[in-house]
């Protein structure tokens, strides 16, 4: 394979047109999660905003986070979950990404994005926030903080796990869950969607001993 | 298509053996990104580590973040980028996964990681930090601050980026990268390395049009 390497300074990333640079930026961090976050405000009425910033922060508590603009669209979303402490984040699948996708859209706030889209809404017994009825793998969280981050006014939204809702046939003896058997997507850049194939599980790695396939 | 969706309580994760928790929960977040993070101390001796916890921050400052427990075995990177401001993330690819993820053990101070797993360190003509040869998109930046999250002991690492060097048949004439051509893997979980198909890619989402595929 001949490759040929192209080096970009910071000199010229700070030339580039804006959406140009935002495509460019967008598609270095690597392949990102992609969820919907379902909340309500204090009226009730329900908001769904597609992210791709969300992360694991930790196992024991059971934490998760995600990246959030504060002037952005999503500002319905953060300022639900502040009012109300309570959020969904809803895995993505290929059956549902173009309507997971236009929730990006600039919808008011008294439309809700599940009607808008066609997506429905569906509630457990115990968490007041919308979960995404088509969606294979739900979590529900309690807000816990969040960051500012004042190099660029983002924010780092944490959340702590309350109950997880999952198709059981992906669970695997392990505690893993099996996300590629689940459907859910990767996205890449800005706006390009990408299904998975397994290559393969590695054990936990140690020193001296070469690296080897799992089970 | 008939599913099982099986609820999880907190209540029953708290109980979970921990090994099991853990690969529960990193389950959850979806697919991650992939990047090995290189760094040299202030001896200039070199480190390599795996992490799955990039996201991007923004794109103007071009700013990008990771999320690393400080008792860990990325303690060396950390330590490192903070000594030195200087760190690089390169994609990894499904050509050199195993060794990528050989980095994660738990090699002492004083041993290269690259020269453990069989990775070579590059170095470009303005940046003091070391890349990965065979990677095929490498990202240089300075630290710019850390955020503590008190909940759990980790930190947030802010990186702002200062020069990037891919392989430029993946660059699209829109900005964007598109790394599924460079081979850069996701990861599901602790373990599950996946290569990616593209489904589409969708224009931006305006209320009233309908979700439409990009060009």
């Amino acid at each position: 394979m001949t490759r040929k390497i192209k080096a970009v300074s910071r000199s010229y990333i700070d030339t580039m047109e804006p959406g140009f640079r935002a495509q460019f930026i967008n598609s270095l961090s690597g392949f990102k999660s992609v969820n919907l976050v379902g909340t309500c405000d204090a009226q009730g009425r329900e908001n769904l905003a597609i992210v791709s910033s969300v992360v694991h922060l930790g196992a024991n508590p059971p934490l998760m986070a995600m990246v959030t603009r504060p002037r952005s669209v999503e500002r319905h979303t953060v300022e639900n979950l502040m009012a109300t402490s309570f959020f969904t984040l809803n895995h993505v699948s290929s059956a549902f990404v173009e309507a997971a996708h236009q929730t990006s859209a600039r919808y008011a706030r008294d439309q809700s994005e599940f009607a808008q889209v066609g997506l429905t809404p569906w509630y457990s017994e115990a968490f007041p926030a919308p979960y995404v009825a088509e969606s294979a793998l739900r979590i529900g969280l309690r807000w816990r903080e969040s960051k500012l981050i004042e190099l660029n006014d983002t924010e780092l939204i944490i959340g702590e796990i309350d109950e997880v809702h999952l198709d059981s046939m992906a669970w695997r003896e392990d505690g893993s869950v099996d996300i590629e058997a689940l459907g859910s997507v990767a996205l890449s850049g800005l706006d390009s969607y990408h299904t998975t194939q397994r290559l393969r599980r590695l054990a936990y790695a140690k020193p001296g001993l070469p690296p080897r396939p799992l089970g």
